[in-house]
């Protein structure tokens, strides 16, 4: 069956710091890249001295890379906006920065973080990317989901922020290991367990979301809008 | 750009009363129907003496059979259950008929009314298809779509009672005419100006919600499950 | 720390059908339990012939009470109004049933169902157990909960029906193995993965809700009142 | 300043059960009956044997019409449906009823209960006088307002019920004497504080309502329509 | 029939950008200005270089005399704010500029652009405005309607972002037209359809407004606060 | 009966400024007090010139002290960060303040202004509680609960911004008059009534918030997280 992840068009994920992505929607971005898509990563901010040691800026820029490649991405696109500082950025200017590239990607599917997570530069970076993908010409991206995000989605306040109550499901039973692997390689960032940012509870939300629709594994997402 | 109205199931639209699924969807049923899907229509009630007079009943439902082949629906499946009453028919009656149907069918598809909508037998018909529809085996409709009707969904609570705000937009750009054409077919129902139930609100209910997405005509809906 | 499960009242699990009490809360009613808490079930519904065979009847029933006797259960109370049929009970006479037991076991604390499960015998149930529980003279449970059941809660619209969005998160790290063997003794009710009903995702879910507060195993709630 | 209490045309006030028109709307009441305005209240149930006892009723029905006179309201109009068994009514009956008052009374302005109140005919009552209220043709009520009810409105589900979040304030500080004498005359309802059907807790919740928009006392409501 | 905008005071329409008073309430402002009342409008920011050009500010500036004039505005004020960089004045300058003017032109009804809205300088001026009108003493505007804007408003995530269900209709079918002149005389802004921003979903929007609640054309405002 | 406010930890009351955490928890302080717990108060914000004269700030931080003498408070912590103004403020530095403290004083419960309040300071600042708060580790405040504050909860947009729909009820009735004559020490903060800031709507709160669950007096939470 045909559905709304078979366009041919690219993909374009919004992550606000390097891992979201993987734990939003590492899976589903494997599949994707398995079936032959152009799989694009944005990265929207960058850890700045002194709030982060460059050392450790580096690192995690690395074990980006790494698990880019383990996941098959085609393009990682740093944006390098300060992290944890994007309140005090003009909000033009991340519009603008998320802006040229949906004109350069021009994808058709874009996974952007939850407006509900906990952290600011999550809220931010979701409502830019909603202003980027304006459909006010023939041409914008036709699926907007919003992916959860493990230690920033289950955080916020219930029902004061905006909740997350998915409706669509990926099958990712074929990627859920590969998804695993490439968060293993952030190694400055996985947690032990019982932390959110754990293997176990990645796995474990996997199963969930999988259980929902009668699959083995699944990321979920909240959709935003569809036009076709 | 293929997109989740791309499958090859079929389609099963769910009507509480004939006219509503032209209202809803019509103009999507003809877009499927000329892409060579299976559309179905489940006619959930029936109007019943004294409540309704036998001519009318009989009345509606040719003007539902002709306005149904002008959109190129393959089968129109009467279930005959009590109209304005169904609130005092048993839950798992209901629940039974349709999921009886969502087995025969087998549809990809799934359009069902929305819960918000003023009449009782909307929001009933709302949840005994989603009891239907269950993911409780490895087959099951991959994605749900609740349409709005004019004189039905407007007429709520606003913030009270759950509120349309679709995320879903079709094109029907080549098949609004065809829509009012169908509606207009409904003689007995359709209402002057300014009526919501009038051709002039369908034009423009299809104009609006065709220009929040830079189409000339859409059908907009409320996405409540796609699994894929 | 102490803390709002510290009281030393009974306790009371409102159950529309075997087995929802221990998908939602068994892991919390046997830390009750083992803390020396009355722990009192209310199976609300029953199976009839001929929707439900006699003989699967007294089979779910047997199971129920090895669960029960596994985790603690003081006494489990059969209400015995009809499983399924609930909407076609009248509402009065729910709220009476519910209400004598409430006034029987003066619980402290309450556990009942999600009013936005899918299943119409939830939905009827909750707004019953609330109604018993009005705070309208000086006694009545001073904590109400809702718990969720895995093949209901996640069934329903999201944002259109009422989300299960919890704040309370109980640590059954020590009760999760008897939980799960709680739940096997439903040998008639266990589904194997990837239904939602299945060990695996059960065991997923408590994983998911502990790591959201840094445990090993919790079960979550949605907090409807706590006067104290 | 005029506005939209302004109208000279009739007031219909719908009561679930005598009383609750006087909680919810006295002081409102009592002002535009000063005004010149007709105030009609329907009292939608009876309460019936064996469920409530022949003498309460007669005691409840001859108190209520000694509020009212009090109140200054032009007719009472008793609907008689089964108190406490709306729910077993056929809906299109309770529709009917409430429709037939609306097309004599022919009201500018309607005060319902309110769809979030705990008690079920609250629910069904609510509904039934929007479908009454439907703007089908070119004259319906213009302005429909839903009032609170002392213990019904904040014995319901936060978050998971409709939630009371009033937008509209009318200022009583000339009637809430009146208003507190009209409740006391139910001597058969009224509760000794800290019930919240004592004099005590409506005089908070005015005091409460009219601080907000800095008057003295008001009465506060939830717009559900204003067509002007 | 009097209703609530038959007050004498004066009305106060805030604009983020030259334009969207018109979208949102042009038909209404020239109803109460041709009603005697007199109507001001605030254009809270001004594009300011490099963002825009100086030339086009000026173009903007004049189209919305001409536009104003049309609609019988009374006195706009420009409040000079810088356009789109909202978030980067401090909050306290935005609250004081719109309380000064609350203060001068004291009005009876305001109305305010949607929190709502995709644009952050919608957001966070629907907030300034609400600082600026608390009842915190005896006089203050006693009526708060929010519009909605054409590309601004149905633009945001459904669900996510706070909705727009409107339950105020104010009939415009004598000045419907004199909208759409108004709004083609802003010839840089205007766009062909099916953007959002043409005159034809201008006409649509009006038309379906009108459709529910049987006029011919209508704007549609969510109740902020009503006292009286 | 032991109750979730029966722990032996700290409690830590965060206030955006001096006077908001008598208006929200006043009562429950001195309860707590009096139950010889630790109670601290954050002030997050300090009144600066020009914006608000030297003399006013040091009379009502003199007033502070003598209200917090008199409930019982162990130490009024001083965050200094400036008052209307903390949407200029580093998001980052109002987390690092509020971070520190958290992990200083180790609350088991803490007590956050609303995020639904109109006052900017009073959303950041629960935002950065909720972040100061997160469970990543071990040890974290088991129990958050949203306070509200008379002038500024009910002056937000009901529907659209957050609303507050208590579910928790603290008894007050030993300290409510306490907790008033704390309020009164604010003497350039009172307002007379029927201004929200008044002693007359204190009381009135209190009465209704105790009459929802049958108590004299109460303060009202919302409940952001338990866990236990």
């Amino acid at each position: 069956m045909q559905d709304f992840f078979a366009s041919d068009r690219p993909v374009l994920v919004v992550a606000p710091h390097p891992d979201d992505e993987v734990l939003g929607a590492g899976g589903l971005m494997a599949r994707l890249a398995d079936a032959g898509r152009a799989v694009h990563v944005a990265v929207v901010t960058r850890g700045m001295a002194p709030d982060f040691p460059d050392s450790l800026i580096e690192t995690v820029r690395a074990e980006a890379r790494r698990a880019h490649a383990h996941l098959g991405v085609t393009e990682t696109h740093w944006l390098d906006l300060p992290a944890a500082r994007l309140g005090e950025v003009p909000h033009g200017e991340v519009n603008a920065k998320i802006g040229a590239l949906v004109r350069d990607v021009a994808p058709g599917l874009m996974l952007v973080p939850h407006v509900g997570d906990i952290h600011l530069d999550h809220q931010l970076i979701f409502l830019s990317s909603l202003v980027a993908a304006r459909p006010h010409q023939a041409d914008y991206p036709a699926t907007i989901l919003a992916y959860e995000t493990l230690s920033e989605t289950n955080w916020n306040a219930p029902y004061l922020s905006p909740g997350f109550l998915p409706q669509v499901f990926a099958d990712i039973t074929q990627t859920i290991d590969r998804k695993l692997e490439a968060f293993a390689m952030f190694e400055s960032q996985v947690r032990a367990a019982p932390h959110e940012r754990s293997i176990e509870t990645i796995r474990a939300l996997a199963t969930l979301r999988g259980g929902t629709v009668h699959r083995a594994a699944c990321e979920a997402f909240v959709l935003i809008r569809h036009a076709a």
